[in-house]
């Protein structure tokens, strides 16, 4: 079975812009209706609450001083640049940060600076219509609050969200830290649910290799497949280096001990790398399979074509002996000859058809 | 041969649910009726004596202070999550240990937190049925007690119970760290028997495709065999970096040098490593024997076929040479012609097989 | 898809001469026109303005011990080996260095004195032919200056002087050490296009082993993007450590603090790496998919042929079957024997024709 | 050709027991003749002379505590397993080491206890009917005295224990600490002469495949080869990890400084591991050959066979041409057109004949 | 096209003789009239000037304590055991240092001692004949001299004593420890004489394969070079790690700062390295162009032929139709009955022809 990523290799090979000074803003992904459009939605909350609200400028989003609130900002549509660098100046962000963001081909990566740490995922979900989908998503570590900026609008932060609101597990008593730490481990939940797919994915694959015909269309499959895993491997990876990072090195704005559940975070990731890894085995394994079942095919269909050739050999070779011309053949006489030799050949052919049959050549 | 293990395979890919806050307890397994029920028994030993009871609840089961006695409390059955969650308050432990006691997913792995030690283990062993079975140990080391988490109930610790019963060996002069060594000890123990059982099926199948004939049966074996290497390699090699630690790093509950027992251990663990390797190599070259010695198969018969066909073909020459109209040809009005025309076909047909015999062509 | 890189292998592969003493100047280049007359450029740029001159003689470049301007020197054609020892000799640089800068083969290095660096590059990029270009490219980094050493007049900085003279950017603003990093920046740009377009011919290429013939065309392609991929690699893994060592080691003129621009540059070339590594994989597939569409096709002729042949088997056996001379055979002395005998063979014919089709041998 | 390894392989797989508590001594080698009954030699060594005895129980061994003689006490067999039991209580050797020094599936490792150093080997040699033999060997190193358990009685040592009888080199002048030095520089010299062979084996197996037709007796020697190399490997590696601990760390009772010695033996191992590193890369080498040679092999058969399939196409058009029952056929009515048509046969065979033979077919 | 290196390979194969003490010299090359006698031919230069004599006992070459002159001692012939060893009593060298002068098995090393550094090399550089020629050459530095150890005479340091004597370069004026440097350096530029004239090999290798047929004789072309490859690699990869220690260790005699000079030297060993792997990538892919040239050939002979009997097929179903024996077909009775049928076969036959060749099979 397949994974649609037709819109996903795309972002993984686009043409990056030459020439241009470091730190130029260029929003490198598809202009699509959807991610033309910036949405900013302001989330706070903290022991004192819950609010959201649409925001319809960067700047009115700045927080206040007081650690009483966390505030979460989602920016959603990356499509319009000059809203985004408005955004940079807003909270005062390094320009290379700005062209990080805009660059959906920036793999993942973690930057700390004195005041803020700079974080970029690749998010990968399976999409409701069965396909895989991919979003950039750049994340800053700031004192009280944390922004996410998405490619497009999309659902994956919904839970989380959801669990601010209802106040359900430690989410809304803690602070802005503690929320970067679930937002990584959201996108992380996530990569399990890609990898389980693709091992169902790849199971199916080996059941119908092993039990049916090889066809040119499980050939383009295992592609498909390959292409997958190598961009979730591509994906995913450095986020050991980002997260061993989280782990061991003091964040600028860390107000709580994380230590403990970056730790755990690290061991979910490395759980997903070491599956990829099995997997990009796995797909060797498929095209051994595919090759084999294709050579096994042509083999036996050469095979019965043989034998029904050599089955007609020993037929012909009467039909010709009784064919020749000598004048004193007694045989030929004989009142049913005809039929004796029509005799002979069939019990010649099934004696020989048998012979096959037994030997499990046909 | 074959080791069966269909009832593996999906513990190493089941489902996990995502979208629920770090630290919720699930229980990723089987909800079968093995699992379903826990069941607590408390072994208290020491100098003083041995005694083993069954729990009814775990809050019972909270150790005193002195040091005099150690106990081992052995929870088995993970299906009943609220009752690990009160497990998890009795003894105080952290959310994320709870949710990871009961991740059938979760790979081997070590915490060391400032009061106790919490140690993620895979227990694979030989079924008496001959199949692989495994199961999800977790083990939590306290100042004068530890706990086991065991998926369902299972007799693997039953050698260890038995030598503190008959107090053979130190264990029960020891302290919980020793105890916490034993265990894993026992459970390094059970994958020689594996890595035994795994080394004579590969060489049952080496000596079964070195003589016999390859068929597809062979192959779903070889299959079953890299899957069972792949879950043994997952689950052994984390090992190395858990002992390591062990072996290294101060244990909060350390009461006695054991350095030298863990080293002892690493180099087993070690020694399991390099055998999976080997076996990894191996299952790699059985794939090469089975597939050549499918294509050997298919270039006999073809050989043989073809061998026949070309025997036949002088003999039909001769048969259509004398069938020719000629009006003069002097053989065909020979008395004997027609004899001597078989005749030759019959040595013709011998000298060439007999040549073929001898090129070791048939 | 072809990339021509015919003019670049030889440069990855000409003789050094040996038996020289260290640090004795040799031109290993081709000996052109272009690379025979060296060309100086002097750029002097800073918060006062922007002066560009061609300088007769290289001592005439020598700047000034102010650090008001920024002085950038181009030497562009390596040919005439005097005149870049006389640099040399004006710069203080070791006899090393000139023999580096000389030498074509030489991989890319950093070489950190007490008073410069030394950096050697290879600059790749497409040239408008849409061939693959290479230029050696060696950079002194000194106090208030830069030195670059270009094996023949070449555009590529272009967009850099266009950026300094219409002052775009930070870079007129900014000292001799941001120049060294924005020249490798440059550099490094370039990288990116040369992987997207060398992406598109491996996508090109495994579009058209899919789904037309493979010819021998093929092959040679394949081998020639093996090569493209080889040279790559070869010039941009050693920038990795080079751009670490930047990115660590105090440069000896570093006046602004480049290391978050460094740390960017990294992240870039890793990806440039990755994308090699990747790149590299996909050779060895599109081989084996050259290999099986190869391999299938002949399978495809000679089933279709022995196919035909299979076709005739009982065709001919029929006409034979006729041809026997018994004196008793019912069917020839039929008036319609010859026309029942033809309509037997047609409908045999066109039934096994059917049955091939429908088994989609055919 | 071949190297016997049948005796060996079981060794590098026999069961383990286990359930047994850790340091309980099980020897778990083959209980022969050979191994059951221990043998006990003491050799005084020194300035003062040399003497030479056998020992009936281990405790009469034990070195008074002078300095002046060193003496080494070689224990051979090890099936009685008191025995040495009774041995590791006289001279207060730790339960694990008693446990190891039975255990023949024991790796080679180095244990620093704070007044011994424990070490394990396995000894490889070509026996003197040609085929590799393996010691299970245990080294104690104490404070003047050395003792070695080997798995049966073997004259691996006599090359040493003769010269310090003849007080060749300066082994009989060196302390205790030069002795294990010698003793594995010992073991390490027959390695060289096993790898030695299996160059010599691999050689001519591949002088063979390149020559002579491969049969499937090559395939058994070549996975033969691969088990020797694989048993090597097996046996060397941990080795340079045992001299680099043995050339950097201080044993308890290093008297002389050997770590030039050390350093020496470290480069010896060192080259014998990447020996056996281009051996594994042989033994694929090998495989391909042998691959290709059978595939070779059917292909000329095939091609043989075609070939005179061939031929005598148009001679079979021929004979059926004049076959035909046309009334006006002029050929047929000539007086030798039998004998023209004969010709018309055998000058186009022997024209195909040619033909194929120039083109190098046949 | 071929590199004839069977006097190599044996060097890297001979028996060690084992059982010796350490540390005793044995000559372990060839024993011929070149290796038999030892020359030794002292060099002094400094500033003051230069001498050149030969020497014919070792002991008149032990240099004064002057530091004015550097003695440069090259001894070649190493067959006459006795000379070496009194060589090494001379200068005072460790017993194990004569014994890997003599060794020429020993791979290339590095051993610094308090008052010397002994370092081994294989020198391989192309022979005047075309073959690959290997020289065994261990290196002494001393205070103020040198000695190189040859395996026999030969002129690879020819351009260095030719630069001392013309004084061309530094070499002259500096010490010792330059010199050191020098040889290595020299040493180093005959490894890029080597790979560049593999390169050509393989590429010569590569061009016949892709373009003519291959047969045996590449065969045995590609398995020459994947040894000359081995032997090269076996070779240089130590030097890695002999000039790292070079750049970072003090050498106990070094008055120069040479950290620069080894630096240099560390990036061409680098790059020999680097080339080294791709060219054994590169024998991989040439092994597999051979199997595949080879198939290729195989099958299109093989189509070729089926395609010859697929011509056939049609005219000899229309000969035995028209030899059947029907007492009514109307086509025997007509007059040129006989042309008919010859004409419907030729027209069948060409058109066959034009459609295979069309389909261009043939």
């Amino acid at each position: 079975m397949n994974i649609s990523i037709a819109n996903i290799t795309s972002q993984f090979r686009r043409k990056r812009s030459t020439g241009l000074p470091p730190g130029t803003p260029v929003f490198t992904g598809e202009k699509t209706p959807e991610t033309a459009i910036s949405s900013i939605t302001v989330i706070d909350f903290g022991d004192g609450g819950f609010s959201e609200k649409e925001a319809v400028s960067i700047e009115e989003c700045i927080p206040g001083t007081s650690f009483d609130m966390t505030r979460w900002i989602l920016v959603s549509g990356l499509g319009d640049v000059e809203n985004i660098q408005r955004a940079g100046n807003a909270f005062n962000l390094h320009p290379l940060i700005t062209e990080d963001i805009l660059d959906m081909h920036q793999s993942p990566k973690i930057d700390i600076y004195s005041d803020i740490a700079f974080t970029v995922l690749k998010s990968l979900y399976m999409a409701p219509d069965g396909g895989l989908a991919s979003e950039h998503l750049s994340i800053i570590l700031g004192r009280n609050y944390v922004i996410t900026f998405l490619e497009k609008k999309s659902s994956i932060f919904d839970p989380l969200i959801n669990r601010i609101k209802s106040n359900s597990g430690r989410l809304r008593r803690e602070k802005a830290d503690y929320l970067l730490y679930t937002i990584i481990d959201c996108v992380v939940d996530n990569y399990f649910e890609v990898t389980d797919r693709l091992d169902e994915a790849l199971e199916e694959m080996e059941d119908c290799l092993s039990s049916s015909k090889a066809t040119i269309t499980h050939l383009r499959s295992i592609h498909n497949l390959r292409h997958t895993v190598t961009i979730l491997r591509k994906s995913v990876r450095p986020l050991i280096h980002i997260v061993n990072e989280l782990k061991h090195e003091e964040l600028p704005n860390m107000q709580t001990n994380l230590t403990i559940y970056f730790k755990d975070l690290y061991d979910h990731i490395f759980q997903v790398v070491e599956t990829i890894e099995v997997q990009r085995d796995m797909i060797t394994v498929l095209l051994d399979l595919y090759l084999s079942s294709i050579n096994n095919q042509i083999n036996k269909i050469m095979q019965f074509l043989t034998l029904i050739g050599t089955i007609f050999l020993p037929l012909t070779f009467i039909t010709s002996l009784y064919g020749m011309n000598f004048e004193y053949m007694p045989e030929l006489k004989w009142h049913y000859g005809y039929f004796y030799a029509l005799a002979l050949m069939g019990v010649t052919a099934v004696a020989m058809a048998v012979y096959f049959k037994r030997k499990r050549w046909i």
